[in-house]
């Protein structure tokens, strides 16, 4: 455990080293060989699920004593059927196909000389996430699998724990031909520790942070290297002039209420003014029967008079909560504007039945996905059919929405020649 | 122009903002409003070809009495032959097919979720790039062809080349109906300019530089938003133990001397120590022939009584000039250990004639292109066939190697349901 400043750097920039070395072997593992290191460590947490919750429990304790709430006490709990799942979820990652070696596009040009474009690993991920240990397993899976190298940076409630999980991670790891430091966890609490892997883009191919808003601003403002950001999603739905007003009441309570603390609910409902009379009733009376708390403009206040007034910061807020904003608009186009202007490029879904504000809606809202008569809820790895995801990016630049095991690699151009050169 | 600080960040913004309001419309243009634009553009350059010379020779003026090198003068200088040429650029992009709402990836999901991956543009690209004016077209054809916005920042030596340049692509902008801010030049030499732009990660979505290492470090170091860089190509040509010793000579001299001042001219020379008594002596003869000053290790002056002795930082360096590093090596791994330690993930090529070295090279060195019996020129958007490029990236990240019309874009998921919900 480092000391000094002098030596937390000396200490971070060995673990980088590592990690880099690391890097160019896990590059090159074959898909066996890295399924075996899954499923040897899914077979090692079931194993050790005992040694794992014990050290859960120094974790819970400490929490407790912090006094942290009962819903981060939840995240932070680990139990034997959690074990399994994290046991479970290793073997999926195992079932999914290798990404590496993929070709992506070749040709051979005029002159003879053949050219590959061949999916690659990235290189090194430093991955600083909070404090939820699933987490912890789940990224250093899907890293290794897409030929990474990972420094693990969790939060510093769940370290007992993510200690266990990384420990049984290496173990296998070493078993099966594995680099054992291919995965790395920070053994430190230290912030700083954090800002001196920011600087060290010799070592590190891109940060991922994932958590509150504060923790990704300041990775993305310290790092040097490349960073996939996970920002929040202010997610919409808009119900337009003609839609059937079952299916759009049945969306948006799903898009709502079934889990209102995540990325992808939607936080603001805009409404068509012709549809608004006979539509903003119905849902009303099905979001307060779930306790949403509507907050509306002026005209959505005519038709729904529990709604409180909403100011404008409302249609910017991310509520991760049971509150609802809800706009009336005049148009499509105002609807797309509203999004563009108020949202966060994550996920924004429109509920119609006609085919032009369909394709309008999809082309011109500028958003990571955007919905068809379908729950912004679907925005996610698994959904989507990734199979497994380090998170959804809100960047446009290499990778957008849910990033699994692809998002997580580049490519390289290999050309064979029989003597070409240049004229 | 702008005057004080305050107004130069205004002046800034002001361009920024009309950038990212032209960019939603640009993405948005069919491919043939985007083809009439360079169509009409290389016309217009040349029915107005001399009044765009008469603004060259304004520049070429101050660079005389300035005392720039006659190879930079020459990189400065216009003439028909060159404007034409420039034209013909043009319509070569409008030639290229159109990138956008390409689907990449595809799926229903067993819910009937309708789930297609679509290629999008990236949005406002800030260029930043050094004096030649031929830079200015291109890249302003590239980045709409792609359907962004760009904001070009050339280097005050052309100013009034590009000035001149983007007149014309604007005015023939607003004749088809393009925003006439998707193409926008900075207009002033300000370099605080720069740093305001790299600052405006709202509207910006991407910073590219291309010119030295200085600028690009800048760049790298201020922007707020994702960069691609353009850096250094310290790239390498390996003989192997088993090679054709006159394909090799042919190709290490066309690497070497064909345009030794580009990115991928090969820099340094590795050789099989059981090869090097046949092949360097020959390589030696034709590359003395050729005027490149070698830079040997103490083996490789013991076949070539000509090379002075190389120091270790000979290895690091980029000449982009006729000097080459020359070193023998025992073995294939030393000869990859070296490439991947003294290399900057550029090009490098192995020329030999044996199937596992060549397949161990391709998989082991980290490059963006590697090249088996071929020559390091070849690293090259219009040698791969992307026939266009606005650079070629030495990160791994998002884009690696040439990048050409589809670098610049991104992706957006679109999904059309029947009124699917999240269980």
């Amino acid at each position: 455990m480092p000391g000094s400043d002098a030596n937390l750097e000396a200490y971070c920039r060995s673990v980088a080293e590592r990690a880099k070395l690391a890097s160019m072997q896990t590059a090159r593992l074959s898909g066996q060989v890295k399924n075996d290191w899954l499923r040897a460590s899914a077979q090692a947490l079931r194993s050790n699920a005992e040694a794992i919750l014990v050290s859960n429990r120094f974790d819970l304790d400490a929490a407790k004593a912090a006094g942290l709430s009962p819903a981060l006490i939840d995240r932070l709990t680990l139990d034997p059927r959690r074990v399994e799942a994290l046991a479970g979820a290793l073997e999926s990652v195992a079932a999914l196909p290798d990404p590496l070696g993929e070709v992506l596009d070749s040709s051979r040009r005029p002159n003879g000389l053949e050219i590959a474009k061949i999916r690659v690993p990235l290189g090194v991920v430093f991955f600083v996430y909070e404090s939820r240990p699933n987490v912890t397993a789940d990224a250093a899976a899907i890293c290794l699998k897409s030929g990474n190298a990972v420094i693990l940076r969790g939060g510093k409630e769940a370290a007992h724990s993510s200690r266990a999980l990384v420990d049984q991670l290496r173990a296998s790891a070493k078993d099966v031909g594995v680099p054992i430091d291919a995965v790395q966890l920070v053994e430190t609490p230290d912030r700083e520790a954090v800002s001196h892997f920011l600087g060290m883009a010799d070592c590190i191919d891109v940060a991922i942070p994932r958590g509150g808003e504060a923790l990704i601003r300041r990775v993305a403002a310290e790092a040097k290297m490349p960073v996939i950001k996970h920002f929040t999603g202010n997610c919409h739905m808009y119900v337009d002039r003609v839609a059937d007003l079952d299916m759009a009441v049945k969306l948006i309570v799903n898009s709502k209420c079934q889990r209102p603390g995540v990325c992808n609910a939607c936080e603001s409902l805009l409404v068509h003014r012709e549809i608004a009379p006979a539509f903003l009733p119905l849902a009303a009376r099905a979001l307060l029967q779930q306790g949403v708390e509507l907050r509306g403009d002026e005209r959505t206040r005519q038709h729904i008079p529990e709604a409180k007034m909403a100011t404008e910061s409302d249609f910017f807020t991310e509520y991760l909560d049971l509150i609802l904003a809800v706009k009336v608009v005049d148009s499509l186009n105002d609807a797309i504007s509203h999004i563009n202007h108020f949202g966060s490029h994550h996920t924004d879904a429109i509920v119609t039945n006609d085919l032009h504000a369909a394709r309008e809606f999809t082309a011109a809202v500028d958003s990571a996905a955007v919905m068809v008569n379908a729950s912004t809820r679907f925005n996610d790895g698994g959904e989507f059919g990734l199979g497994a995801e380090i998170g959804i990016s809100t960047d446009k630049f290499h990778a957008r929405g849910p990033c699994g095991l692809k998002e997580l690699t580049s490519y390289k151009y290999v050309c064979y020649g029989t003597g070409q050169i240049r004229q």
